[in-house]
């Protein structure tokens, strides 16, 4: 089972989409397997963080955000904006896949775990996830 | 096949589970095929390193510790300690799943490469992995 | 369907090797499905990244230095070269394995995705990847 699911961010920040992606897992009828989860860009990637209290999110946001500022001299790739750049970093240091055992037709995760789409770019976008589930 | 293993942590440090997933790929049975390490939270995770000379994992620790020190003024999630949100950090920044081909019955590992939890708790902790092979 | 690829990098830097993956992907004669790529080495690793502007990769090898100098006087592991320990810490922050799904016989990859290689050591050396594809 292979599905796109296309999600518009409305700027910079983490977006849960574990409910998306368990809709998935439900749908491919599997019991124990494998979900894959793929981001199709340069600039948004993912990450699994603590879905429980909304402040361990805005503070990882921005403790990278301070590894990887705009305007750093270092840039030479300026053409796209001020925070494409670090938007390509930020994925380079997080993830672009993700594999999540599937355990009695659910994502195998833990209790505070949850599954975010991180947008790197202040504008949004229209971003695409491929999700494979075997 | 997927099996859970737990694992007690005594405190922070890499601790090398590569025998214990070989177990599970034994087990399996599966010839040629994947194996995928999941860890069920976000203030541990996965990292595959150097497995001959201690000091690499020591250093690793050591300048990831620096990278990301307890006490940064920017914290505002403190309520579980000051060691949880550097925990998170260095999740994302490291990894939680990993994907490993299995080839003749084995992990295909290199030469020097092992299969490390991760603890990011000073406290240690009792710790879920999620072990899928197929 | 398991390959292993031999890679001889001539020094550090990131190398595309799209092309040699969708080979893979093509002789396995899977349609929809899920590739595995991943490097057998602590000092290498993968990223995906983008592939239109050489500055963007350029720049991210470039960030990626300058915040793993070499010479760092926290490093204990230096009997193999100065090079050395900084790899196994670029390493641990990029990927050592990448999961992407097949979607119609291809690489489900974005239009300006590419993956990478990511020499290390300033020596290039002869890398191996495994690829998994089921």
């Amino acid at each position: 089972m292979l599905r796109k699911l296309s999600i518009a961010t409305p700027g910079q920040g983490l977006f849960d989409v574990t409910g998306q992606i368990n809709q998935v897992v439900t749908d491919a009828g599997v019991s124990d397997g494998l979900c894959t989860v793929f981001v199709q860009h340069t600039s948004a990637s993912l990450v699994i963080q603590e879905n429980a209290d909304p402040s361990a999110k805005r503070d990882l946001e921005a403790w990278l955000n301070r590894l990887v500022p705009e305007g750093d001299a270092l840039y030479t790739h300026t053409a796209e904006g001020e925070d494409d750049m670090p938007a390509h970093v930020k994925s380079a240091l997080t993830s672009t896949s993700l594999g999540i055992p599937v355990a009695s037709s659910r994502l195998g995760l833990g209790t505070w775990q949850g599954i975010y789409l991180w947008e790197h770019r202040k504008r949004g976008s229209q971003r695409h996830l491929l999700v494979h589930v075997s």
